[in-house]
């Protein structure tokens, strides 16, 4: 049994995070990461994160919502419907865990125990807070019309005051967080070396095709 | 405040899983499916599920990590390192709340407030059984590696006793489940139809690249 771990592990390095005991990798150490930019990386590229959080009073369920995540500095932000159970609960002081997931790559080994994926996930834990000041809000909102395409909030119509009242925006620290990362070939037993199957990486990326416009 | 629904809504129609309180589509019920054939079709196509749980016994604490799912007959298959976490947690009669989110494009509307996502997304609760009969086991381990290859089971070194030992494979019904789809061209309000921004769909996939092979 080991020793309880301090709740944080002293660092002066900003450019990585201090490992919790819910963060440190515990299996698969090799592939944990606290590096501040690597976290950041994960974050920005990911189209989806997955929401989890406790609902439920009587018997606490968990739930796994997805949505869309974007950055802002060292938050990170989702945002729903004012009404919906998953902002309404982490709004009240609920704890979510985020976990953004890439996958790189199947990795098809000479064993079926060797077999694997290549990624780069991010699983932070936080309490949010709301953002409701209406100028940080509509930055706020603004930065995911970015993510999606630079230069694109500009363009379009802003919110109007209904329409940011149905939206609720929460921001995450990015400070309970860790990378998990695993990339190469596959690693199989030296005595598989010589068996008769292709063995290798299928490089997966996810493609955007051509656009299609509205009307057309 | 609603009646509290009937735990599941009858239905003589094996076709369409019947609805609890937890799968029926609260926010945004036309995006709501229940429809067996397609949950199973989103299931098989993912490369990744997101399974949640509760971890923690003072304060209980939800957790997101991610693996890949693999369907057998109406059961949703994951494994793991029998020490880890997620697995001795769920072993041992812990929920699992597992989703599972395919994105398809980005919804590039003319006003910020209506831009979205395209997705086919599942979620799925419920209480494993562990695979623990061998013949069984082996059987489930091979149609993993069949999703990643069909036919590559037969061609690799299968499972030793110790490999077999070490792995867990947990099988969760797949009869609290819901898929929910959004699909097509934004919807933008009437009067933002003239703005003289672009607006369409950007179609997303996850697509496989050139292979790899070891030690080329």
């Amino acid at each position: 049994m080991p020793a309880p771990l301090p709740p944080f592990e002293a660092t002066d390095d900003t450019s990585v995070l201090a490992q919790t005991p819910r963060t440190r990798a515990v299996r698969r150490g090799d592939r944990g990461n606290h590096d501040v930019a690597t976290i950041h990386a994960i974050l920005d590229e990911a189209p989806v994160c997955h929401v989890g959080f406790i609902d439920g009073t009587d018997s606490p369920v968990p739930v796994v919502i997805p949505t869309v995540p974007w950055r802002v500095g060292d938050e990170l932000l989702i945002h729903g419907s004012s009404a919906s159970r998953m902002i309404r609960r982490l709004q009240s002081g609920g704890e979510a865990c985020i976990t953004v997931s890439l996958i790189d790559a199947w990795v098809l080994a000479r064993s079926g125990f060797n077999h694997s994926v290549n990624y780069r996930s991010v699983v932070l834990f936080g309490r949010p807070r709301l953002i409701d000041d209406e100028t940080e809000k509509r930055a706020a909102l603004d930065a995911l019309v970015e993510k999606i395409e630079p230069g694109r909030a500009a363009k379009v119509r802003p919110a109007n005051a209904q329409e940011l009242k149905a939206t609720a925006v929460l921001a995450f620290p990015i400070a309970e967080a860790s990378a998990k990362i695993r990339s190469g070939p596959p690693c199989d037993d030296p005595e598989d070396m010589d068996l008769p199957v292709w063995a290798g990486v299928v490089p997966l990326s996810l493609v955007a095709g051509t656009p299609i416009r509205d009307g057309e």
